[in-house]
């Protein structure tokens, strides 16, 4: 493998400086798109190519609409062409008219994303060029069918085989790090110091994913405390006087944080994969690690109760524990699946609710969401692939019996 | 760069060694590939495509062409589906309406074969199971379409973005050059000193490409002399007894061999792209070099001359040298492109026939093909461009004045 | 040399966790020393070693005095042994005789020193050994004794041919950059953010001098600015909203801080070679750069003045730079050699005075020791070899026609 | 550490491959050294060392003698400054005294070996330096004591704590491996399929040592089988035909050839701490091995037999084993310690005679040197220190009860 390590460091050290061309093309991005996609040789494209995401990056937003209303419009499927190909695929199925099909069922400008992406560092640029069409989206529903296309590609560019799991630590790039504060999500770091401390303590882990065509950005991470016990509280586990746990001592590793780097990577889901990977991986590491388990916040708990009308109901944190694991187990959302979008995720890869703590996160923002509450999701290696399976099937929360008791002991009740 | 090479490394080194599950599912493996495209979740999709990738790898021929038969109708497009969401479509285009045909126009072997994707060194795989196919294609025309699929899916994924250039040399692992003698297509490599003299010497480079999810296979590798001025017999630039030039002293690099690796890859085209990325390399390192030119091979002259009765036409080196030209210029085969198919290959990539030479490989295969005769193709860098967009169009051979000359003087004529 | 980058990175990582011995010896220091140097094997050796180290490491300073004393006196050479081993080798000249002799002469401590270091990581922590025994070697004669024995070591393993030179820049790893912030000791480096500013721009760059046995410590560095021209003012260099120069543009490399990072390598003299190597490698890549030159201050000109009561002649920046021009030329200190210790550097590694500026730094710390002048040293490529050999044999101070013109308008004119 | 591997594999690549300086000094060696000495700055040193170190390697074996006896002469001691300088030292002990007596105590070619290695790539061309020295020492004594200064400077600069372990595979570079073919020196390695066949099996590995300076030479290696049981026979282990063992079934690992690479570094020794590396390593690797064995040859049996006319005396394989073991047990060389030299390393390393076997090597070097007889030495890891101990002590034989009772059944009994 050193092979592809040398090989990949080389290229990008010497190749990435040199821009690929000289004399940028002023044509209107919308006709160099067109010519792009009739471009028969790579030759030409290259440029083109480049030119079409240089120039991009320099459109005002109105212009960029433009753009994406273009590809999204000039460039749809013709629907008499793709009625026609499959006429003639039906009558008489051949290679050729089954190629003649493909071609019309695919919208162009799925090729054109595929040419763009010709160009070295593309990839970055074809993530960012759609998390611009995600803020621009909303409504419009041709638009969503273009961002559809993106997606559809993405999937296949970014599919878990071609991602590779990296350790974060304190002997990361910097370059890396300061994204890892810049992408942090849940629980903010607020300075290179904090950031150390999420590092570089022996009981302290971080992962994230990377995609070899983007070699600069974590596209998710995730950070990891190794415990003795399961922890009840986030500002305890984060403590800046606390005593770092021997690594050797530690039973329990705590997923207590995972951000998503990257807006144009939205629903091409990561997370599943890379909490599985470094459950496996830690555990193949330290045979005293028994539990794995999360420290997650409760991001909708008050606006459900808001909607309920049953905010007023808490009087103290028994009870405000018992709500909370109510809602997990009751409250439900879209398409029967839970009210809460975290349990959603968790839930969906085959963890468990294991358990409920009040005063768990006592920020602002932990009192405001969640009044303060969090949950332990376990996720059991052995039992996971069975809990997803039985998930996805029955939409049913699975719970430890002491989440369930609590659930039923809840002053709130509405389903 | 180096967090990418250094995380890659160090991934691949841990993980690929340990098997990703216990126990096979032995169920026969088209219910497998059946229950993975149905499957929703990562979880269970992962064991069981792992499965489908070691089962087929076990199959004997009959039971993989009966898999591949089986990916060709039973997970075809559904034409009726296909008209009906397209209808939806039309008539009320949404988001849901345009997933909806999109699904329908895709064949489900193709998400099928994504989703084995997901498994760590299943890329190669896949690649594998291709070369199979193309072995039993031949003239069943469901089959040719299941390939289109994979054509079209390798397309996405090998993109020239994804790809990384790597320098082969004498520092280079074992396990690649291995590969590099048995992949060696045009002037075979006979043994590990007769590698040595094609990779050590200061005069010789060699360069491959590599995709980051295979990355102990090599998909094309091209070998380049450094010379003064530009040679005409392989036999001579090959001598075992030959002194070296100095790099400085070069003024030529002459890509004296270009060799496709993956039977998988086949028709998904990097030669293009390795020549101009090295010839531009080369430049950027040696600045003497002035002159990027091929030495090659004239595979089919002696066919096209036998299918003319032409062959007893020729008396002496002269006029195998003139009727060479003639051929190169002149000869037509499939849709007016030149008969030849390296002449093809390169005047597609916009380089011109520069020089032919008699006696230039006296090899029995040299002599078998071509008489003996070989061709400089001059990549001219400036003009490669447009040289490229004009046989496009025209299809037109273009060639040095002193070719066309040579062509006029041929005692052989046909068309 | 991928093979030894792989080596290297894989073997530390793997082995250098792991303590290689259980159980720690709890014998006095001094007696694991003895025993030490007396083990025949490497296999008991290792331990001890270890245990030595290790125990050092957590002794008091009155403790560790003592063991530096125990091997000033207990392992310092035995003049006996010295004379008689000598007799028996002039009158009997044999492989034997010599051998006895070069034992006799060496005092045991040098072996001992030899074997701590067989250790994994010991290198590391025997530089910090020296830097105790630095700090308490005042006028002990015999600890100064000590202290030749580590230095003559250190200047051996140490040796430029086995010193790596590495660029730091903003994807350098934390923990190395954090020392880089801990030691920059010319102008200090106040917040991670001015570290970027030192490191990002395509003006800035850093190199530092690394060895193979500790990887993790910079041993020394310089910081460099890319400019037109030669700058007059360190902080205009560094001035936070400055334009960065592209790298194509500027004709200029200043070196405007060298720092030494290891207390424990006192004398042994690195920065020669940096400087020199620097811009070599510089001068290299950009092949713009003409001029190699610092931007240094002058830190004891305010000591000099005020020890020749000359402070006060100083009336307005002209004169101050023309005081600061004839100190530089004129002012001298021990043995005949300049009394500006940055002089003696630069000029002792065969550079010339070429400018003087007034308000070049005006923070505080320039005000105070040299009114806020700093000065151009040159670094001629070509001539350094033939200035250092000069500067060597005459002690005459090389500079500039301007700055000898400027030193002779001095109102100041102490020798 | 990524950082170091990064730094190193870019310096290499970059830096060796331009020549360090311009024009040849044509000087005679031996004027250049005396300069080299000499010589105060580092500048002017690097190109005389440069010019010594590539003028020596051109030399004819008479000049290379002449500049070695220059040395041996030139640059010896001179007893009467050492005198002087330590009964000043005696008489007033201060650092400049010792300073001075260290100085006059050490031959100033020591300072000159030091020199000459600042040069990049200097370190391998001095270990050729001593292997020609070596080759013309023979009973000269004062190129023995020149010799001796070498091997000081030597064993210094290969230290055990700046060597680097290292795996050799098929997936190492060629031009390491090339070398593994052309150093083993206990079963010849006759082709690269021969050397795949020792490299490539799941139950084979190889491991060498480097030094950063040198990352193209292997200084030793040593070569392991992984199998089930102790083996008894060579030829049965590298049968060609035999199946490999998988690893996890493995409970012995076998070091069935060790090889020293560089004449050079004769008596600097590695392969105590080699096996000992590598033993701790595998086993930290995989758990399942419990005995670490070597398969050894017994070099000198024969010869030992001749000499005491004692070879005629065996009739049968049972003898041979039985004589074996007695010589091994009971044969003396000088000081008391084993006769032979296969013994005195592994002995002295801690390990014991395990078990001897006949018609274990039956090639005709094995015929020839031992009458086809091996021998196993065990490594038991918890034993090895105070084997290694006892045996430096007492020179007593330690060797299984097996062996014990085979010895007293010998035919042959001379001590």
């Amino acid at each position: 493998m050193t092979l592809l390590a040398d090989l990949l460091s080389t290229v990008f050290e010497r190749r990435y400086r040199q821009p690929a061309r000289k004399g940028q093309d002023n044509r209107p991005i919308e006709e160099l798109a067109c010519d792009l996609v009739g471009s028969a040789g790579e030759t030409s494209g290259l440029a083109l190519a480049a030119d079409i995401l240089s120039g991009f990056e320099n459109l005002s937003d109105d212009k960029k609409l433009v753009f994406f209303q273009y590809l999204a419009t000039a460039m749809n499927i013709d629907p008499e062409s793709v009625r026609n190909t499959l006429d003639d695929y039906e009558r008489n199925p051949s290679k050729s008219s089954y190629r003649a099909f493909l071609t019309a069922a695919e919208p162009r400008r799925q090729e054109l994303i595929r040419r763009l992406n010709r160009v070295p560092r593309a990839t970055g640029a074809l993530v960012r060029m759609r998390a611009d069409l995600l803020r621009m989206v909303k409504t419009d529903s041709e638009l969503a069918a273009l961002d559809l296309d993106f997606r559809h590609l993405f999937a296949s560019w970014f599919n878990r085989g071609f991602l590779v799991l990296r350790p974060i630590n304190w002997e990361s790039p910097a370059h890396i790090l300061e994204k890892i504060i810049a992408y942090e999500s849940v629980h903010a770091i607020d300075s290179w110091d904090d950031l150390r401390r999420r590092l570089q303590p022996t009981d302290r882990r971080c992962f994230a994913f990377f995609h070899p065509s983007m070699p600069d950005e974590p596209l998710i991470f995730v950070e990891v405390a190794l415990t003795k016990g399961i922890p009840s509280s986030i500002q305890t586990l984060l403590a800046e006087d606390r005593t770092a746990t021997p690594e050797d001592e530690a039973d329990t590793a705590v997923f207590y944080s995972i951000s998503n780097c990257q807006a144009g990577l939205a629903s091409i889901s990561f997370g599943n994969s890379l909490i599985k990977q470094v459950a496996s991986d830690l555990s193949a590491e330290l045979s005293g690690l028994k539990t794995f388990v999360t420290l997650s916040p409760i991001p909708t708990l008050t606006r459900w109760l808001q909607a309920n009308d049953a905010a007023s109901d808490i009087n103290n944190p028994d009870e405000s524990k018992a709500v909370a694991a109510h809602y997990l187990l009751n409250a439900k959302g879209h398409a029967g699946l839970p009210y809460d979008p975290v349990a959603r995720f968790h839930l969906g890869n085959g963890a468990i609710v294991h358990a409920v703590h009040a005063d768990a996160d006592v920020s602002n923002k932990g009192r405001e969401q969640s009044n303060g509450t969090m949950v332990n999701y376990l996720y059991d290696l052995p039992k996971v692939a069975q809990n997803h399976e039985k998930f996805a099937t029955t939409k049913e929360v699975a719970a430890s019996a002491e989440v369930r008791a609590l659930a039923n002991s809840s002053p709130v009740s509405q389903p």
